[in-house]
């Protein structure tokens, strides 16, 4: 029998925040960050001479990371020393047992940094799950039943919108197609379009050059930041219009900056550049003011997803038709558990689902929740792409790879979420070499105000 | 010139899961907690030898404590060297600085254990303010013009349901009468209603005796726990209404733990009891959900607010019409400043403010915020009443006090959220005495699964 021994954390940050790769309206100087964990068993490894593990990450982009990692570790207790098959036996069992603890329920419930935490510990159990049977995430998720996938799920809280048998429903209609598409995703790999031109601190020169580029490499579509100020974002996107030309598609994200009557008139305002969609147009919480400003932009349709805190908040948005885009974030909501729950939801509600990537392995890990919906679920990729951002992937040993603007479907066993030993070393907060001799950043800096 | 020097953080944790007071449904066995904060400064106290020095909390329930004090301490940057004056003249721009940081606001935004430090930093500044100008916390409010306190608000995500000068005519509204209603306050106190008899985990013949103790006492309302066993809530109920009469009212409280369907089928079950209420009957995130919930059990009214982590969910409360009563908590939002913007928008929409309290000092200080809710804005106390349960006020050396069913208008300079030292000593986790040889408890217990 093989155990689990214990949690290993680390505060790994990147100073993102000195070129503002990653600026936004909302978030000007963020230094990109992971709260990482590793839950080390006593099992050995096939792949290696290092014993079975399972790695996982919340992103966060700077300050408060070491708070995220108090959290990873309150729940340390529950994992170590139980018995590694009984834990990835019932993986379900473990997801509900965490979000349903009491005292830690009371310090969210199902949001802020102990559901992250939630979501890592979930995360790298499923790592270890699919390193173990030699498979990558995506595959060990398609291969389910049905019965298996519903069993993993909480519908607590879900059942006016979507019950146990409508989800059963869902994913027996798509069981006779899985392995063809399995093999048409190896053979074809799976969309994405392209943020990398689009940071608000980039100048117009720098907007122009990798809007061109993105296009060359084979994206078709990408997306622009706004929501700092009308007369800019006017003028980026008509430059990104004219050198994507039209086919090519242009989402523009806000970042949550705006309140209901300014989202309104804002992208009224930008209609007739055609996007296609408005991302973050407010608060992740503004269900009502979601809907009422998707009404107000008619026909510019609404994605948002990656600050939902949890499948309630999901639910809501698709019972409200308050979005024509659902976007998923790796990290944010209590695991893989949590978003088969929320891919279940936008199948049930007919909603397509493009993933929220970037960050420091958001891309890694989403990627396998998009290709599970692809091949188990949706059974389509029209209409969905995962975003992809082409920075720090240098720092995973399985990173995530794009092609002609498709993600190439995993092979590798596991989630794709380790960091190479020496990406660890080198950017551990604050003791390692890249902060020792570093200047304070923005995201990081002594001085706070 | 005076400056803050730093913030003095202690793990206060009582063993009330040994006893099953403060059980519920939801929350079995609760170790009351508080992750404690005073923030010192240099500057002479009036009162006493020591410095002046602001005392806030945030309440939880156990495990997990810790992480609430790693986040608080996370703010410490923001406030250590500054000086008072300069902090005190905008609590305003305090509290928009904290919420508006790009790094913590990832981890939330808006919701969870970084948000609720951001509330205990900002209610310790109100408490320093307070104790500064030598008035209770509720007269320092209600002595504020209309302006001062809109300014003290972030309308953000609030403008399509209330603007700033909405606010302020709602507060204008109310100008007149303030002195005679801080007069009657002085004289006649606060409605107060008692959970003493309800916890779940008391036996039929506790129940009983509490709710006579409770009528006897003066109280004019009682709430019990409900949720576990539908035929034990019928019993239940049907003995507190033979035991406190008909003219006491009784309020049920779910804890969150019912699906949509089961709430309305299971508040029909009990409808023909006449509650005067059903308490957070779902996930406090499912604003569509309650709205549905109240729309199947009518004429039962529907209350919540206890876990609402911020006004943006409170403002869709009252859009969706999902409410009868707003219940408030000190703690679970962004300090003071956040909880006036609830209560402007309860203003706004005509729903009454009955507070949530008991934990550890929730009474104390949402008093405060209620009796500031009567002077100035809400102008009456028709259908408000703070929760009471005389419970843990003997570690604090200014206590809550209720006598004949009625809240005392607090007379000493403050928000009365300092714990006596000696309280801070004995019940620190895991190191005080009342920890040290004593056993594990269900909310602290080393065995968690």
């Amino acid at each position: 029998m093989s155990r689990v021994l214990r949690f290993d954390l680390a505060d790994v940050r990147f100073p993102t925040s000195l070129r503002l790769d990653g600026s936004d309206a909302m978030n000007p100087s963020p230094d990109y960050s992971a709260a990482y964990l590793v839950v080390r068993t006593d099992e050995p490894g096939s792949a290696s001479d290092e014993p079975l593990a399972g790695h996982a990450y919340v992103f966060t982009i700077g300050r408060g990371n070491e708070v995220q990692l108090a959290a990873i570790r309150a729940l340390e207790p529950f994992l170590a020393g139980r018995d590694v098959d009984e834990i990835l036996a019932d993986l379900g069992g473990l997801y509900r047992a965490l979000v349903s603890d009491s005292p830690l329920r009371w310090l969210g419930p199902d949001c802020g940094v102990v559901h992250m935490a939630i979501g890592a510990v979930v995360n790298a159990c499923w790592d270890l799950a699919a390193r173990r049977a030699g498979k990558p995430l995506w595959l060990l998720l398609a291969d389910l039943s049905p019965e298996q996938v519903v069993d993993l799920v909480d519908f607590r809280y879900l059942t006016d919108a979507l019950t146990r048998d409508e989800a059963l429903g869902l994913l027996e209609q798509r069981a006779a197609g899985k392995a063809g598409r399995a093999e048409a995703l190896r053979r074809d790999g799976y969309p994405a379009y392209s943020t990398a031109p689009g940071w608000l601190g980039y100048s117009d020169d720098i907007l122009a050059t990798l809007c061109a580029q993105a296009v060359q490499d084979g994206f078709t579509q990408v997306k622009l930041k706004v929501g700092s100020r009308l007369a800019d974002d006017k003028r980026r996107f008509a430059l990104a219009r004219a050198t994507v030309g039209e086919t090519v598609g242009i989402a523009i994200d806000a970042n949550q900056v705006w309140d209901v009557p300014t989202a309104i008139a804002w992208v009224r305002e930008l209609a007739a550049l055609r996007p296609v969609w408005i991302e973050e147009p407010t608060s992740p919480f503004d269900i009502l003011g979601t809907a009422a400003i998707r009404k107000g932009i008619r026909p510019v349709p609404v994605a948002t997803g990656e600050h939902t805190p949890n499948r309630i908040i999901f639910k809501q948005l698709l019972q409200a038709g308050a979005i024509d885009v659902m976007q998923i974030d790796a990290c944010r909501v209590a695991g893989v558990n949590e978003n088969l729950a929320n891919l279940l939801l936008a199948a049930k509600f007919g909603v397509p689902v493009c993933p929220h990537a970037g960050g420091v392995g958001l891309c890694e890990l989403v990627q396998h929740l998009a290709m599970f919906d692809y091949v188990a679920l949706a059974g389509t990729m029209d209409g969905r792409m995962i975003e992809w951002i082409d920075h720090l992937h240098e720092h995973f040993t399985d990173p995530a790879v794009v092609t002609a603007g498709r993600y190439q479907a995993p092979a590798a066993p596991g989630a794709s979420t380790q960091v190479r030993p020496e990406s660890l070393a080198e950017f551990s907060f604050p003791t390692g070499p890249a902060w020792r001799d570093a200047p304070a950043t923005p995201g990081n800096g002594a001085r706070l105000r």
